[in-house]
């Protein structure tokens, strides 16, 4: 039976700027369960959250000095000036800015609300903002986590992306290593010689949504374990999120 | 452990009009293991193309008699009249015409590409219209699964949607029952008393994409059964995927 499982990682400490989280991972999936024990066919699972804060991608927001520009923005959507000054600084773009919600082209070419700045700790003083360059994190965490267990699990960084058209919220990747973001099928027949219809998958995305599933929205559990999608974890890193963007000019919506 | 499986349910016949979906996947889950025997927490997930197929949604194109507009559209955009006549009798509004796509909001009011027209299987000279009412399907469905085995489990019902910014496709929920498709924390907070940031899960489409992750794209597996979220599934069947659609007025891209 083809079968897809996605377990969360327990007892994950607190993560602070600097840690070494392959390490931590590698000693909480051990102190789990032998079977969370990592593997080559694996895929790793991460809201981009703890990446961020082991990389310092926070920010003070007394540190913040609004522009005129973020002044406005702020009095216009009723938000924090400091906040839209880190939005701004984080966006290319503006795309959108109704409803109290700025939709922005990141530096990275993410379209998100915010430009993905949590400001769930904002009471604290502090903003987190997306992984500078999360391809190289993902990158990075992997090599870690080749060199502590000699596995090489495939590694996956999410955020909770809103979506044209549709309510709510669906994780998905932002940044990948050891996996092909999309699964190519175009031109392929199925199994009774048809052209098959859904043909170029975003396989990162729907990982991403899995893993989200995974995960008590209550508790602390930013690591997800996937298995059963091996047939998708490749040696080398591939081209990372960054190929699931779609380039500005064949963008039907902006 | 916190964990989600998604088991592809093996051995379904091909599905023709008229057919008894839930019979056959009674059927099928009972033959391919015991651990497969429907159960109240249980999420049974289905590629929306068996439902058109029992519902008869198939429309012969030498019986569709293209428009004028439909001409018109067709030759800009280098595709079939015929197929572009039952795009648009599917449609209530074109959105976009651009880059052979047509990006409709159909009659349930999904947006999506060719108004979820199916025409993989046009070269036998059909093609596949989205269910008339996919969360009615799906409550049928639930009921006749229950009258069938005792339990009741979710059923939902997904098609592959492209998506604004990013390539490739992933799968959404189109019909549901038995399931909230979204799970609302907005105002909740976490474990530490923060306020949670992703607040407004749109859990139908997540389970959506893991469910499309367990299929062989190759093979007829249209079902997966999905487990571990029942804390998911309730007993009354809920507003349905209609619930996942945000109202025109809102929508900040069109």
């Amino acid at each position: 039976v083809a079968s897809v499982r996605a377990r969360c990682l327990n007892g994950l400490p607190e993560v602070r700027s600097g840690a070494d989280l392959g390490d931590l991972i590698v000693r909480a999936a051990a102190e789990q369960s032998p079977a969370l024990a990592l593997a080559d066919e694996q895929i790793v699972v991460l809201a981009h959250k703890v990446i961020s804060k082991a990389e310092g991608a926070v920010v003070p927001l007394q540190e913040v000095r609004p522009t005129r520009r973020a002044l406005q923005l702020a009095g216009e959507q009723d938000k924090d000036p400091r906040v839209v000054q880190v939005v701004l600084d984080q966006s290319r773009e503006i795309l959108r800015a109704q409803r109290g919600v700025l939709i922005s082209r990141t530096h990275h070419g993410f379209v998100c609300a915010n430009a993905g700045v949590d400001t769930s700790n904002a009471v604290d003083g502090t903003v987190i903002t997306l992984p500078v360059d999360p391809d190289s994190s993902a990158r990075t965490l992997r090599e870690r986590l080749t060199a502590l267990t000699g596995s090489s699990p495939a590694v996956l960084i999410t955020d909770s992306f809103g979506r044209a058209w549709r309510h709510g919220q669906c994780d998905v990747a932002i940044g990948c290593a050891g996996i092909e973001p999309l699964d190519d099928w175009r031109g392929r027949k199925d199994s009774s010689g048809m052209e098959l219809r859904a043909t170029w998958l975003a396989v990162a995305d729907s990982i991403a949504a899995t893993a989200d599933l995974a995960r008590a929205k209550d508790s602390r559990e930013p690591v997800v374990i996937v298995e059963g999608l091996g047939h998708l974890v490749m040696r080398r890193d591939g081209p990372g999120a960054a190929g699931l963007l779609r380039a500005v000019d064949e963008d039907l919506f902006r």
